[in-house]
């Protein structure tokens, strides 16, 4: 087992990354400093995941949840269920959450804890590699609106998290492979030695081995941690975090959520970053084709969906959270491996970008 | 005009406290730092103050909304009333939100502060003397369920707050008494000196004498402050802000919301925890008399509701949430002026001492 320490002061907590972690009885109990526990989990991966966690808990007054599956879900209306359920049975402050499914449960979890007697304990058991790699460093909590996504939520730390590799025996493959896009982006923007690990080790962790997994987790969670920990309240840093994801919002917004992963529109979005942190020779064209061809090599998608125009991207960037005066803010690298902070682009130069990225690759 | 420094670390927040301050202009503006503003009120004091609010802010962009008035309104669905608002306007991380009415404003206000985007400015300008003193300091923010009162919320903290004096011409006068139930609690938990200053000061605060009132206001918001700034979180002495809470949450529940007011129940509590003090020999009979004399000069009440008896009480307090283990817990006064940390009562004696000062006064 590895562990890494997010290192927020008194808000630290341990990742606890390897296999079959979270039947480990002991484990669990060291971060459970109550009686009542309550599950909040998916109709997905309640019957994968849920007998094997009661088993481990069996000590302590416990009850469970499981809420729709789907980003749809991600809503106030599943978050009060959470409510209703933790006031039914009388729960109390030192009562503690556990978030057994991805990003959707997680964040909702998170959210419930954070706002439940103004704030609970809670854990994270993240069963997608996107939410052990993403969701589970940075303490993002939150729900939906009608109006936009996370809209409504809280800065909000977990007590600790169990990333067991184990459980991603059971993800859809194509989830997997969104998950990696993520694991690519943390190389690209904060470490290229990690980078060209990745390169050597990419078909050991889609054959899902078990040390590749595992340091790839590692190496992830400990980069966003670091990028967190200088940044929690995200006013500069950790923007670096969203390289791909101006473009990728744009592509999952423009086409419908739902054809797309996010990794995938991420996965995307970061070859157009790439591409554009040539074009403002940043970077050189090896550098670009380096990047692609990891992706590529991945079964991710690179090249632009035929639906969207350059116009089509620009109108839907201009709604991104990190633009200024309504001018577009994206993250380009300075080099393979190094992130620059947000940074007003050019419309005519974003727009030349897309439209000949998209002719060369179609 | 006073100011009250809240000492919260990096959370720290001004209180100015006087007559007419709301309308002063450059003072509301150092608290504002981006050009979106949203005024939350409710319907009975939108008529009364919006307009005069308004004028002060005609060099940002504002928009306002008018809640339902009523303690039955705090709940998550006139939150989301809020969020809607917000995200019709499009409003960004750099708005504010100005909180301008009684507590469960402020309440609901600051609860949409914290969670929209995950986090954005308030300012509370507090309408009732209640809110002035209480909710005005310790960034207690939420709202009810329909399984119990405030259960849903976040600790979050204002830019700053306007305690202005001259609002207070407005106020009932019922709810002006309920307010001094409050200002006198402070003075028994924490401050001889400012009790014995109240009993001097009394006739002149309920006659809205603006020095009087004024002071009133700034000793119970340093009192509060000081506790608050021990312990943001509420692990430990913020427990004493509760004399008279524990009693009193009882008389509010066991006679229906809405026939005490919450200020008028604290009242009658108060009087039973200093019964309760002298009972367990901390304070003597000659306390208890001066305590009860304070509260009975306002108007408030003193006597218990007929219709409750000893056995109602200890029912309704058996849920109270300092309770542990199932033992009652309230606060009582080692000294006049000084209380202790809440501790657990044997049933018999509170049974007794209900029975008995019921008895004493009816």
């Amino acid at each position: 087992m590895n562990v890494v320490n997010v290192d927020l002061g008194e808000n630290s907590y341990p990742i606890y990354i390897g296999n079959n972690l979270f039947v480990d009885k002991q484990l669990i109990h060291t971060l459970l400093n109550g009686s009542q526990v309550m599950i909040v989990t998916n109709t997905t991966v309640k019957p994968l995941y849920l007998d094997q966690l009661l088993d481990q808990l069996n000590e302590f007054k416990v009850t469970s949840i499981a809420l729709q599956d789907g980003e749809q879900y991600k809503t106030l209306a599943s978050v009060n269920q959470i409510f209703d359920e933790l006031l039914n049975q009388r729960f109390s402050r030192n009562a503690t959450l556990i978030a057994l499914g991805g990003g959707v449960v997680g964040d909702m979890t998170g959210f419930a804890a954070a706002c439940y007697l103004r704030g609970i304990n809670f854990i994270q058991i993240p069963t997608t590699l996107l939410a052990q790699v993403d969701s589970s460093v940075g303490g993002k909590t939150g729900v939906n609106h009608p109006l936009g996504k996370n809209m409504i939520g809280a800065f909000y730390q977990p007590q600790g998290v169990f990333a067991d590799t184990s459980v991603l025996h059971t993800l859809p493959e194509r989830e997997l492979m969104a998950g990696v896009a993520e694991v690519i982006k943390y190389g690209l923007i904060y470490d290229i030695e990690f980078l060209a690990w990745l390169e050597n080790h990419v078909d050991q962790i889609l054959k899902l081995e078990d040390s590749a997994l595992s340091y790839a987790i590692q190496r992830s969670c400990e980069i966003k941690a670091a990028i967190v920990s200088a940044d929690e309240k995200e006013s500069g840093l950790r923007a670096i975090l969203n390289l791909g994801h101006t473009f990728g919002h744009a592509i999952e917004a423009g086409c419908g959520y739902g054809q797309y992963l996010h990794g995938e529109a991420v996965a995307i979005g970061m070859c157009l970053a790439l591409e554009l942190s040539h074009r403002l020779q940043r970077i050189n064209l090896d550098d670009v084709v380096r990047g692609i061809t990891l992706i590529e090599r991945t079964g991710l998608p690179s090249t632009l969906p035929p639906e969207l125009t350059a116009d089509d991207f620009l109108r839907l960037m201009a709604v991104d959270k990190k633009n200024v005066d309504g001018n577009i803010r994206v993250i380009v690298l300075n080099q393979l491996g190094q992130a620059a902070l947000p940074e007003t682009v050019n419309s005519g130069l974003l727009r030349q970008t897309i439209n000949e990225y998209g002719d060369m690759r179609s």
